[in-house]
């Protein structure tokens, strides 16, 4: 027993004290500004029906799910039933299949959940990971695609994340693009795959990559002499039909969102996300200094409906959940303080009082822990200096005797001894005083 | 495809928006209450190895565990590795074998998380439930016990479930009324088995189980002839030398905590709860009207320490999440609010005009929903009252021409012009007023 593993599973992670705060603070904010935008919370289970989830994210998808062995007489089998979920969309699609007239339509929806991939674990990559999702169902609207994108970015302003830029593009643009350069309709994947890889590998990055692809060279030339001009790049979209669709798709949500969000709004004519999966506009938020996502999103019209008959149009984002927490994480200087107060217990037969003495300061709304372990006073004093606390309460024979408790501020080190009746506020007063909102 | 089973697999649940609020609300308040206390959010994976689980639950127990197949080439051998955490207390003794000298010492910590178990889907019994616990690791005083009591009461009464009963036993005590009615060794866990439901099936029904189970008759009648007098019983017990060390800590913890909880507390001669994982003091809290057991706990020193080659010492409880929930939902009489205002979009061209309405208003605090599907006015209002709004905002030709807003109070169906600049006002007066503190 003693020689077990007792690290959690790869590619997972125990969250301790300090991180589940720092997370579950995020999660709350994000909440609280998608629900201000009129977004509800769904739950759905953490494992789905074997069939519902194989084959809707690919082979290699498919080949990263969890799947769950059948039970009793039948595990011997070796076969699964049930698989963990891999993403929060599908779920939401058959939540609506499921209970479509059952919901507001449209229906917008947020879902802050684990999901889990059998990826090959690596720094910044799990097993494990939240995802952030929130979705408009029914609405074919811009308006739509809009809200997305202003909760998504008062999300990221209310967590703290200022300046950054949304890049927004379109589905019928990027065809345009590929037409107006003349690119062959089997290449159109590959092409917007090195397009896409612009930010990251650069202009003559891009141009090998599309010789590498075999790209015909009249068309791959063409695109890498505009590739760092949008003008010309738009010019050319807009001498196609689709693509003048698109871009006008595209102002017209610039127009919308641009002067109700913080960062800046803008046409970014190579950005292509998920090609087989997006309809219509798609977005990406970028964290200007670290240069990374931070968000994205899109129209997927054709993705709701697969366990219905019908289509069902959808619009939504995605916060880069984890990514995001690493960059709060690297933000945080302040200490942290996981109580505000621990009561002493100096003499056992006095443990009644301290009792009631911690339920009393608790009264207050402080955080008010009652030590329970054996040492004495100096590992008492240790233990809340090592919980972050900002005053350790004692109570001897002598306060008893004086009507009073000994208030010590553990980061000056700093005793007074206050009169019960003040106590409360003095209390609330060194705790306040040393809060760094972190509660 | 449109013919798959859009329902969620058996024994889970899928929460839709009015019910994952009335769950989180509950949760908030649970997590408020025990932090105030001291104790701590851990959280672990969803899966663990699967020797970490297996061996931990019985025979019993094992069969109930969802186990995950190994993944890409060892698929095919039909062998599990990973399998979904059964409970919260296994994954804590992981942790604390793992992080020992990292956490603070005593270790409180609480968990509010779903646990999977392949159990029979029945009324009330779900494959994915959440639950609640709360424990202090680390500490063999008596003052972490009366903590876990003193945090559950608070947690019970800020839930709104005043009116409980806190029933206290203890290992040594029920140790000590098996010797002093002269109960054969080998028969103290079936005794006790048949003890414990009294309440559910009175003297008469204890009688006859404690006959089925081949209690000596001797020994079965004397403890049936003493079962409703508490008082007889106690004597007995405090006749032997554990039973006495029994009562005397229930007596010292029921003195501790009786002034401080808002319920009653006393000791409960035959009580007795999971024989083989208590060591001390025990403890469940019965709602007094409904006769259900909606909190429990105890100490158990022999269970942390399994990974480790050393006992931990460990007392906790556990709050009935999902029949807590329940009860909660049947208490509830209050129309559901998703969202506070719905602005309509009466005119695509004044759609500016309306996103920047509701960012405005939104910043008052309220959740202001633009409303983003394709419907003329009255399927907006229809909306806008299946989501629970206060308020739906209308602005039109006319508004603008006059710098107004008009509301539309949705319960009495008013509609008042009102100045731009009184808006948020009016609007604020009109949602407060109707709220029904279910945000």
């Amino acid at each position: 027993m003693a020689t077990i593993d007792a690290n959690p599973p790869a590619g997972t992670r125990d969250h301790l004290p300090v991180d589940v705060e720092r997370r579950e603070r995020a999660f709350d904010t994000i909440r609280r500004v998608f629900r201000s935008h009129g977004f509800s919370p769904l739950e759905t289970p953490a494992f789905e029906r074997l069939e519902v989830l194989t084959g809707k994210y690919g082979d290699e998808g498919d080949q990263l799910i969890f799947k769950i062995l059948r039970r009793g007489e039948h595990e011997a089998t070796g076969v699964a039933d049930l698989a963990l979920r891999y993403d929060l969309t599908v779920p939401l699609a058959r939540v609506v299949a499921r209970y479509g007239s059952q919901l507001p339509n449209p229906f917008r929806r947020y879902q802050i959940a684990p999901v889990w991939r059998a990826d090959r674990p690596g720094r910044g990559r799990f097993r494990e990971f939240h995802q952030c999702d929130l979705d408009t169902v029914g609405s074919s609207s811009l308006t739509a695609d809009a809200t997305t994108i202003i909760a998504v970015a008062d999300a990221l302003e209310a967590l703290g994340l200022h300046g950054f830029r949304v890049q927004v593009n379109h589905r019928e643009a990027l065809r345009g693009l590929i037409e107006a350069y003349g690119v062959p309709a089997e290449f159109e994947a590959d092409t917007l795959v090195a397009l896409d890889k612009l930010a990251k590998i650069g202009v003559d990055g891009v141009a090998t990559e599309l010789r590498d692809r075999g790209i015909p060279p009249p068309a791959a030339e063409a695109i890498t002499a505009d590739l760092t001009d949008d003008d010309a790049l738009r010019a050319r979209v807009e001498s196609t039909s689709r693509g003048a669709t698109g871009t006008s798709e595209v102002d017209r949500l610039v127009q919308l969102v641009g002067d109700v969000v913080g960062g800046t709004v803008e046409y970014a004519p190579v950005l292509a996300r998920g090609l087989s999966y997006y309809t219509g506009p798609v977005f990406e938020v970028v964290h200007d200094d670290l240069d990374v996502t931070i968000a994205a999103g899109g129209r997927y019209d054709g993705l709701v409906g697969m366990f219905q008959s019908t289509d069902v149009p959808a619009t939504g984002g995605s916060l880069g959940l984890e990514r995001i927490l690493l960059l709060l994480e690297d933000r945080e200087t302040e200490e942290h303080r996981e109580v505000d107060v621990v009561v002493t217990v100096v003499d056992e037969a006095l443990t009644d009082r301290a009792v009631a003495l911690a339920g009393r300061v608790r009264r207050t709304g402080l955080r008010v822990d009652l030590y329970s372990g054996e040492g004495r006073l100096g590992k008492q004093l240790k233990y809340a200096d090592r919980r972050g606390a900002a005053v350790a309460l004692i109570l001897g024979d002598q306060e008893i005797d004086t009507g009073t408790v000994t208030i010590k501020h553990l980061a000056t080190g700093d005793q007074i001894a206050v009169a019960t009746d003040d106590l409360d506020e003095r209390v609330v007063g060194l705790c306040v005083d040393t809060t760094k909102d972190d509660r």
